[in-house]
Formats: structure tokens, sequence, C-alpha cells
């Protein structure tokens, strides 16, 4: 019969397994970041490129495609390093289905080159493909942090999501911006939708800096400096402002995308040193866990020589207090994992898988604006019939004309489930 | 390169394995419920033992015992069938903590019993030794739930464990009563921990009935057989009803017992049918899902030999609607697995999975009170630097004075974390 030692032992052999695992999601996480950051420059420029009908960033494009495709390459390595292999890889199900939807997507990327480079595709199709591939792979993040069982990595993971998903947001702002300045015009849907990124970008910005760490607030801090936001601004509250119709100086089209380039690169600093803090918070995590289990099974090795005394407080005596960290009782390092009996050794894991499972779930509370949305779009695309993108398009709308935030509309979608039509086609 | 078809067919093969795992955990489950419901009948008979000053019950407690201890072999079979090994068995840290506490339990049981034997602990200490054992085999099955990553699985081990708990607090019930009417004497404290369980099992009943099969509702109203409800009522009121420190019948003690125990193995009729039903789900899901893998290995080895057409739909077309069940394409029989896209097989493993994500959050939310309450115990174990019982009884003496579920004064307590005082010892 397996003892209640040997489960101990297990358990924290299952967390080393599953450590090592995140850490190559990790891995994987931040190989996503690097690729993403390229595809948000190649859109930048591609919407230039068909902003100038394709008189001017022919050569500046071919060179992006270039650096995203030595990147793509290296995210499919990083899908390639997962186990895949079933009866090793834990119950990640979800995660190879979203890996499975991004792989689709990047398969589809050469095609979705040309149909930019012959200019098939208007700027607006050109930002929306994009966009989606990017969901796509953004989604394989989500995956990674929602499936996450360790509340520290798990936070770290959402507030990794939460600055990709906010550089994704200047990102589209950046080639909104671009396509606005590039046609020379300002219209009030595009200006509708810029205002949207500002705002969302700050949102997501504000999570990730509430969940990483104070060194990631500051470096976020110093990665904002006055003179690259000044001129930002200013462009901003020209497209924003500029009543629709009126003109915009295309002239200012590069200016804009280099001021927003330069935001966005500053960004990229922050993403990284997220990305390192990760990596190593894994490593950390892995020490710490190799420590524990070295030391349950020196008392193993011991404990099969003497057999537990009479004497000693079994299970159901209150003797040992569950309110004191157990830690304290083997601090005089000589021979003190002798004197903590199993029983403590068993409580302090119970009592440390309870506190692991309380902070998951507070850290898992700030996906769940993200998977009401997606709810809500669901329950829209069944009702409505309307695609994916129609029914983000529709919650996006009615956020808009009641100036109200993404998620409050969600919510109030999914309270009114039981009295939306069923449209018959 | 792995394709998205492989990691679409990686998926369900990681579902495949595990549902296996599910299959035992299961198993498992079913085990604990049979030895969690021999030792309420030992803990019923210890009672009235002990009650009787040792002078009855003792043959009766023997034999209990006999069956306790063979079907306790049994779990810890089931115990050993589980795979610990750290690369195959996932992330099950948290299930083999538990598991490592409820053994530390069952290897001081035969300490317990002795005690017994001997009359060295009182009626009061004993319920409360063989109720915090069996608080530590429910949560091994409360694991298993909150770990079920399938949400028809989940709902049955849900509605199981709420049935498990119920019955247990109908076991608590009888040793109560056993032990009130075998004193001869009625008191408040009784009367009142009385009121406490009948009311906390027709809660538990109702959570178990409304997420089990209309077959369990049927079963489990065919099992209130009023000719046996009847009498237990009666006696019922007499218990609770009968002024403190006046007399109570002792003879009715063993009426009590009979009357409680009737009704619990009607009970146990429910638990197995539940049981089984649960393994049954996971049969067919096992079987589903192997279909649906086998139809993936069919369709890649045909796409292997033809290259997609150009004309097909791609990622970034919006042509497939999405809100179309996938499965209607592939109606006809003939050929479909060929006709219906890689994209439209990705996109519905997408869907399926949100939608299995989103049953999941629904179902676990009826976990969430038990979580609760074990969060606000916590609280006070740290702030008042109580014990586990001690923490317990006073959340449960709180919700007996001001009239208050349990639930509602773990959430008060919760609310006022930031208040309470941090007592120095």
């Amino acid at each position: 019969m397996k003892s209640a030692l040997s489960f101990l032992m297990a358990a924290r052999r299952s967390e080393i397994a599953g450590l090592q695992r995140l850490s190559l999601t990790s891995e994987l996480v931040g190989a996503i970041g690097r690729l993403v950051h390229a595809l948000q420059r190649e859109r930048g420029l591609s919407n230039l490129y068909l902003g100038s009908q394709g008189q001017q960033w022919a050569a500046e494009r071919a060179a992006q495609v270039a650096l995203s495709q030595g990147l793509q390459a290296e995210v499919e390595r990083a899908f390639d390093q997962l186990d895949t292999d079933a009866a090793r890889s834990g119950h990640r199900a979800r995660l190879f289905g979203r890996i499975a939807y991004a792989l689709q997507g990047l398969s589809a990327l050469p095609r979705l080159r040309e149909r930019v480079a012959s200019r098939q595709w208007s700027t607006d199709r050109t930002v929306a493909a994009y966009a989606r591939l990017i969901q796509a792979l953004l989604a394989v993040v989500f995956e990674a942090a929602d499936s996450a069982w360790d509340p520290g990595i798990s936070r770290h993971l959402v507030a990794f999501l939460n600055f990709l998903q906010g550089k994704e947001f200047a990102g589209q702002e950046r080639a909104t911006g671009s396509a606005l300045f590039a046609a020379g015009r300002a219209d009030a849907d595009s200006q509708q939708r810029l205002l949207h990124f500002i705002e969302s970008q700050e949102r997501c910005i504000q999570v990730c800096t509430d969940l990483a760490s104070p060194a990631i607030g500051t470096l976020w801090q110093e990665a904002q400096r006055p003179e690259h936001l000044m001129p930002l601004e200013r462009m901003r509250r020209i497209l924003c402002t500029t009543t629709p119709g009126g003109t915009l100086d295309a002239g200012q089209s590069q200016p804009w995308f280099d001021a927003c380039t330069r935001r966005i690169d500053a960004m990229k600093t922050v993403e990284d040193a997220l990305a390192a803090e990760l990596q190593g918070l894994c490593q950390l995590r892995l020490e710490a866990t190799a420590r524990e289990l070295s030391e349950l099974e020196r008392v193993a090795g011991r404990s099969a020589d003497r057999p537990q005394s009479d004497g000693a407080p079994d299970f159901f005596d209150d003797g040992a207090d569950p309110g004191l960290p157990a830690m304290a009782h083997a601090g005089n390092g000589f021979g003190a994992p002798m004197d903590q009996s199993i029983l403590e050794l068993v409580r302090d894991q119970a009592r440390r898988l309870q506190r692991m499972g309380d902070e998951l779930d507070t850290v898992r509370a700030s996906l769940n604006e993200r998977k009401t949305v997606e709810r809500a779009k669901g329950l829209l695309m069944a009702h409505r019939h309307l695609s994916e993108d129609e029914a983000h398009k529709t919650m996006r709308q009615m956020a808009m004309n009641q100036n109200k935030r993404l998620i409050d509309v969600a919510e109030a979608v999914l309270a009114m489930a039981d009295v939306l039509p069923v449209r018959s086609r």
C-alpha cells in the first residue's frame, strides 16, 4: 500500500512535472509575444503601403515580412517542442485546440500577404485579417494563463496577456491612424475606433501593472517618455477631432507611424522584461519544489527505520496548532525534519494547497472579463446567426453608442439571454 | 512542423487520456462512498455502545468494524491504482495532497477504535473524530470534482459529493440522536446540532437532485417512503422539542437508530445509482471521443494525399458560418469528412471547447459555497489562532445564533477580513 508520505512525494513530483510544462509554455508565450510584435509592424507597413496606392513602403514591408517569417518559425518550433504525447501531457486539450486554430491562421498568412501586395484587399479588410490572426495567437496565451495551476505563474501570465492585448490595441491604433492620415480624410467611424483603442489599451495596461511586480510598473513609467508621448498626443488630437469629411495631412502618415512605433517599441522592452520575469519565476518555483521534494525523500528514508511512537499526536488529536507555519518547528537545522511529524507535513501540504487554490481563484477572476465577452459573443452568434466578427462588431458598436465598456455590454447581453429572439433564417 | 490537424488530434488524445484518468477517479470516488457509509454505521454503533456504558452493542460494533476494514482495503487499493508517476499523471498535486491527508486519518483509525472499545473517549469526541475522518475522505471527492475538466463528469461528481455530504449530515443526525436517547436527557446544544444537521442534509440533497439526471430525482422520491419517514419525523420532534434537562426514553435509542438507518440505507441505493451513472458517463464520453479521434485520423490520412485547393475558404474568409454546427455539413454519410475542410474542424473544436469551458464554469459555481466556507475558516484560524475544528464550531455557532446558513456566515466573515483584529498570543 502506498503511504501518506508517498502521496505527498507524488504531489511534489506532479508539481515539478507541471512546472516544467509551464516553463516550456512560458517560452512559447514569449515567442508568441515577439511574433505578434512583428505582425503588428507588418500590419502597420501594409496599411501605409495600401494607403499610398502601392507607391511607397513596398521595400520596408518586404523587409518586415522577412522578419515576421523568422519569428513565425520560432513560434512553430516552440509549438513542436510542446509534449503532445497524450499519456504524458496532462489535460491540455484546450491549449492544443487553440494552437490548431492559430496554426490555421499562420498557414493562411502567405495568401494574405499576396492579397496585400497585389492590393486586392482594402486597408480595413487587411487590418481585420491581421487582427484576427493576432487574436488567435493571443488566445493561445489566454489558454496558457487560464490553465496554469500555479497562482504566481498564472498571475504573471495574466499580466503578460493583458500587456500583449494592450499593445495590440496600440498596434490597431497605429494602423487605423496610418490609414486615416494616408487617406487624407477624416471619417467618424475610424475616429470612434481610435478612441476605443486608446481607452482599451489603457485599461489593459492598468490590469497588467496591477498584477505584475513593482519593477514592471517602474519600467512602464520610465518607458512613457514625455518627449515621445507629446507629439503622439498632439496627432491623436488632430485625428480624433478633425470634422468628419475634413482634410488630413497625408504627409503626417509617416510621423504618426514613427511616433506610434517609438511608443510600441518602448512597450516592447516592458514586454521583454515581463517574459524574462515569467521565466525566472518558473525557475525559482522549480528549484523550491525540488528542494521540498528532497526534504520529503530524506524524511521518508529515515522514518522507514523508525516507526511512529505511540505517544506522538495522531490525526485525531488537536495538539498540533494548524495556525502556525510548520517550518517554524523545523528551524533549528539539526535533524529538524525528523522532529516534524509526517502528520504535520501532511497538514502543511493541505494548507499550502488550499492557499494556492484561493490565490488562483483571485487571479483567474481577472480572466473572467474576457470570458464574459466571449460568452456574450457566442450568444449573439447563436441567436442572431452572426459570424464571430459580426458579433464582435455589434457589441463594440453598442459599447460606442452607449458610451459603455465592452464588458458592460457583454454583461447586458448575457442578462438578456432569455428574452433574445431566435431569428430564423 | 506539426500541422493544425496534428494538434487537433493531440487535443483529442489528451482528452481520452484525461477521461481514462477520470474513469479511475470515479471508481475511487465510488469506493470512498462505500467506505464512508460503513464508517457512518460504525460511528452510530460506537455511540450506542458508549451510550450504554459498554453494556450493549459490542458485538454489532465489532462486526461493523470488520466490514469497514474490508472497504478501507478497497479504497486503499483504488488509491494504489491511481497513476502517481509524475511524468504521466498530469497535474494532480492537490488530489494527491488530499489523499495523503485521508491516509493519515485511516492509519490512525485503529487507535480511535481502541479508545472507543476501552471507553476512553466520550461520545462527543468520538463523533467528532469519525466526522473529521469522513470529511478528509469527502475532501478527496471534492478535489476530484474540482479538478475534473469535463463539464458533464464534473457535474456528476459535484452531485455525488453533495449527496455524500448530505448523507453524512444524516449520519451525524443519527449519531447525535442515538447519543441523546441513550443518555436519557435532552440538552440544548445537541438539539441545536440536530436541527442544523436536518436542514443541511436537505440543502445538500437539493443541490444533488438539481444537478443529477431526472432518473436520480425519481429514485430519490421513491426512496422517501412515508411509512419509514413518519416514525423518524415523530422521533425528530421528540428529540428537538423536549425541554433541555428533561427526560428522554433511553429505550427509544434502538428504534431511532433503526429508523435513521432505514433512511440512510435507502439513500445508499440512490448513491449507488449515482456512482453507476458516473461510471457510465465516463464510458460514453470515452467512446464518443475515440470515435471523433478516428474520424480525424481518417481525414488526416486522406488530406495528406490531396493539398487544399486554392479556391477553398481560408482562415481569413468569413464564408463558413460559425453559427451552424459543423456536423450538419457532414451529414450525408458519403465521403463527408473530406468535404468538411480542416478549417471547419478546427473551428468546431474551438467552439466545442469554448462551450465546455462555459458549462464547466457553471458547474464549478456550485462548489464555490464550500470553498467560501473553507476560506472563511482559514481566515478565522489565522486571525484568531483557532484550530480548524474550533474555527468550524465558531462559524456553526454564529450561524445557529443568527439563524443564518453557514455560507452566509462565511461570506460575512470574509467581508470583515480587513477589520478582523489579529490577536497576539
